[in-house]
């Protein structure tokens, strides 16, 4: 019997995010699907800028880019008419008040996502296993390193095949098998549930926002329009809701059905297809599981955890958070760094998640049936923060940037946790910072995103990407200007390099032989150091300016030396973005997934280590920091 | 006897250049080379910024990306010290006083550029015969139509093969047997001959600028570091000079003696190889080919012209322009839009740009030989334009400025003929705008880059690179206010409209059945039009505010809407970057490879297309603006 890592079934975006993801840490993966070929178009297809930072910091986004998919920058909405409808407003997709690096939503059909996965994991040597099913699954801990026994079957020839693995992941979408068994039920937030029916294909109209994304509202029912790749346009349309007297969940339409029904809808506008793509028709309704999990071994995430709406677009973004969420925590785990406990934050942070998603598809459902905006509102809810003072925000225009930081996904905020670092954390130190003192950076919110010179080649780089995702915290060192921190540089980099610091207890084994071109894990698997002077990329000298360990990480050395629209009149804009003080840093450590994990005054003396030593104290697996009780 | 367009000798980048665009444009190609291989590794490896624009301009700059090159923002000087070697100062390689898209050096070997090009031409169809050698030419006449009979023969088994050609392309490198046969001679602008040694490879090293491109003067001897992809360096070492009273140009330099020998000169760095990549050592001198053609049938290109120290980084980007500039010439003479007299301005353009790089390398051989610059000196050259007041500047400041402009590609600048409009041309219109009055374009000088948003879908583009090289001239057309050109737009199309315009002379044979999503030549193969308006993207209405023609390039209407840091007054970037009026706008032609040919008023009446048509006339097959004449 062959032992697994983990059991991933389903190999759609979130079994291929977190297949994907292990593959690349060293993980023995079994991945397997009942589809006997990959998705070869349609499904999903919007990829959020949150998403897209993340498919970027996993080196992916080139990949994806080059399928040359649509971007959708706006949102136009259309309302009935005399004459059948007219455009009453626009408004930005990602609108400027969210500083996000990539502000648009990328539309490419769910084929080329899993071919980019695919690609990536066949690197790594794994290979998704079609068209095999799961028929069953224990957790017997008979074996105490693999406790699960899972049962596979081929679905045409009904061979069979028994694995044991650490874990099992169900991520085989709304019908999972694997939450079914455990007998996990699905709750509705909203009774609704809907039949739509969703077309790609390459159309000719003179409708004038065909390029767009589109909210269509008519005399002759409603329609959703969303720009795709190679000249196709996805059009939903509602077809039954249970709202409908007659409803039937089971009611379909015709690939013809469809297209007069929006020949009427856009009319006085006309189309006319030169080919359909892809074609289905669905019902769903707003659903979620109630558990994640039972026993922290047999997982389930993506649809098989939350069923929605297709209009929000957020499926497979929340899927692949899902997936990179859980990765992560497995990794930490098996490696040794991090107590099983951490486990548990799986589902409290994604399920928190889900539910806000299916309150926010709730929302824009409303938004959409019952209050149609007009053209000042939606102006007004479309230009910067600085410009719209609070008083002019109506309820309309709070509910709607608050979608739209939702919907990019900068919206998520992970609550207060062992990672998330709040008053209630069992780390005490008075120098964690909070948006009330020191800092703008929310924990359990991902990194405000900062553009630097990198020291070692005067090249202009993005600094919340430069740390890949390698399952690594990221230490962002704040040094402030270099005139005034150097002791503290020095005092900091003495904490760190003490045997029970955060930093050396976890020191990879092979430290000896790492090799020299080695950028981003040169001392541990489980820190990636960056250090940002408030100074000029020439007046830097790493050999000189930076302590040992951390000009090691020369290539992570930074001039925050770039001027930003968002603070124009900062001296050190990243440093101003962070609302970190210019002069004297601060410390920002960030989790592996992007997301700010606590924010850590930078001072003279062991104090910044001594509260890092208890933040990290209260999850990894070794005691830290007992050596400054002994000074 | 087979028959082609072009038979084009030699597959570096000259040649791949020139039989990329020529194959994307339909013609048949035959393209040889005497090597059994492509390159597999070291060679040229430096791309300028301008080379980039092209680059992306063919959509070749994503593939170009996949193999990760290093980037040059900055260039380092390391003189002599007590001990050893110090560093003097650094200055941008592209500063900020060039309005550059891309204001950085990309270095990649040419294995990986060859490879770029030949996975292209692939596409349509064009494999390069390898190895086959050209043992004869002559321009003959026998067939009108295929002049040039070229005789080849396989390198090896000396098979012989004779074909008959248009035109004949000499892309040889510097010993071009095309150049030889036609006894033209090479001059030689400096007398001094080098012979240089250069070696790729992974090091490791204490030397804090091994990332940087540098140049390194000690008592030792000299060296340039240039940063390359995947961890590798290149070090250029002057092994031997004409200046040596010993001089033997076939002098020559192990690895070893090359290792040695940079160890001697970055003392006291320590600096140690893992392994060497590639390694050549060649005498070059400073030449220039008299003549780029005889008979405008065969030409030669590239190495075959110019030659020069390996310093400058230009050989590759001069051979790409080479190519690019003769590429769109060839496309128009025989696609019947230009009369053959244009052929000529290929070798009157780019023998001026070999002559202005010959200059420069000499320029530059001295800066660094005769002179080095002070680190104050190199800080007042890297600020913005606008910083440096005119009297702070010096010869050695002044000279770097020219040569930054020069080497980053941006300097280019074709003098007036023809194609780049000025006082002399034959068009005499009141209407051309120039520097002295009414824009800031050049004439002869790539097109100003801009940001706009695309009416259509509300995506924010680069308006220089939304036109692809498709061998079409862009027309710009800046339509100032929506409310002041309504009129202006309409006069403009009407006169375009007719006949005997230049746009409607060339109309496409079969118009009636262009696919309704062509975008860039849906009406014309010679011209793509684009309209630019100075208003927010949500108050243009394609249908409405633009007459039928310009409608239908639908895919090219942009908003001038875009916040421009280097215009931070203007409301309409993109138009005060062009200096066009922001009310009532202007045209602008941009020669199919990127430069400015004219820029014209935008008036009430047929006036603009007037100007255009004689602009035009002066080197299309067909007599254009007959019927204004009439009216």
């Amino acid at each position: 019997m062959d032992n697994y890592d983990v059991v991933i079934v389903g190999a759609g975006p979130v079994g291929l995010m977190l297949a994907t993801c292990l593959a690349r840490w060293g993980y023995k993966i079994k991945n397997i699907d009942n589809r006997p070929e990959p998705t070869k178009t349609g499904r999903a297809d919007g990829i959020q800028p949150r998403s897209m930072d993340l498919l970027r910091n996993m080196g992916l986004k080139r990949k994806l880019m080059s399928y040359v998919p649509a971007k959708v920058y706006e949102v136009a909405f259309w309302d009935p008419s005399k004459n059948g409808i007219m455009r009453t407003g626009t408004w930005a997709s990602c609108p400027k008040f969210i500083d996000a690096r990539y502000p648009f939503t990328t539309l490419i059909h769910q084929g080329h996502i899993e071919d980019m996965f695919l690609g990536d994991m066949q690197k790594y040597g794994v290979e998704v296993q079609r068209p095999w099913t799961i028929t069953g699954f224990k957790n017997d801990g008979k074996d105490k390193t693999y406790p699960v026994e899972v049962n596979l079957e081929h679905a045409k020839t009904k061979e069979k095949e028994t694995v044991r693995t650490k874990y099992l992941f169900g991520g085989e979408g709304a019908r999972s098998f694997v939450r079914e068994q455990l007998k996990i039920p699905i709750h509705h937030k909203d009774p609704i549930a809907n039949v739509w029916g969703v077309m790609d294909g390459v159309v000719r109209t003179n409708f004038p926002d065909i390029k767009m994304k589109c909210t269509i509202h008519s005399d002759a029912g409603s329609i959703m329009v969303i720009p795709r790749e190679d000249n196709m346009v996805r059009l939903y349309i509602q077809i039954a809701s249970s709202t409908d007297p007659d409803f039937n969940p089971r009611k379909t339409a015709t690939e013809q059905e469809m297209m007069d029904h929006a020949k009427k809808i856009l009319n006085p506008y006309w189309i006319e297809w030169d080919r359909v793509e892809w074609f289905s028709v669905y019902p769903i309704g707003q659903g979620i599981s109630e558990k994640y999990t039972l026993d922290e071994r047999v997982f389930i995430g993506g649809d098989a955890c939350h069923t929605h709406s297709p209009k929000a677009g957020q499926g497979m973004n929340t899927a692949f958070l899902d997936a990179a969420n859980l990765a992560w925590k497995i990794h930490h785990i098996e490696s040794g760094f991090t107590k099983r406990e951490v486990l548990s934050t799986y589902e409290s942070e994604r399920k928190l998640v889900a539910e806000e998603l299916l309150d926010f598809d709730a929302r824009y459902a409303k938004l959409f049936s019952t209050r149609l905006p007009s053209a000042g509102e939606v102006g007004a809810a479309a230009t910067t923060a600085s410009d719209a003072k609070p008083a002019d925000e109506n309820e309309f225009v709070k509910t709607f940037k608050a979608s739209c930081e939702f919907t990019s996904g900068y919206g998520v905020a992970y609550k207060e946790n062992m990672f998330n670092w709040g008053p209630q954390h069992s780390a005490k130190s008075p120098l964690f910072l909070a948006t009330d003192r020191g800092t703008k950076l929310r924990t359990g919110r991902i990194l405000v995103p900062a553009t630097v010179t990198r020291v070692v080649d005067a090249n202009v780089v993005h600094l919340e990407q430069e740390i890949p995702l390698n399952g690594s915290y990221r230490v962002y060192i704040f040094a402030g200007r270099l005139q005034k921190t150097s002791q503290t540089l020095k005092d900091f980099t003495k904490a760190l390099d003490k045997k029970s610091s955060f930093y050396s207890a976890f020191l990879r084994d092979d430290i000896d032989s790492v090799s020299y071109h080695e950028r981003h894990n040169p001392d541990s698997h489980f820190f990636t150091l960056a250090t940002i002077f408030n100074a000029k990329r020439t007046e830097i000298e790493i050999m000189e300016h930076l302590p040992k360990t951390l000009a090691r990480y020369r290539d992570h050395v930074y001039a925050d030396d770039v001027w930003d629209v968002r603070v124009p009149d900062a001296k050190a804009a990243a440093h101003a973005k962070m609302g970190l003080d210019e002069e004297n840093g601060g410390v920002v450590i960030v989790r592996p997934d992007g997301y700010v994990g606590c924010v850590v005054k930078l001072v003279e003396g062991s104090g910044t280590v001594d509260a890092l030593n208890e933040y990290f104290g209260s999850f990894v697996t070794k005691k830290l920091g007992g050596e400054q009780a002994v000074l």
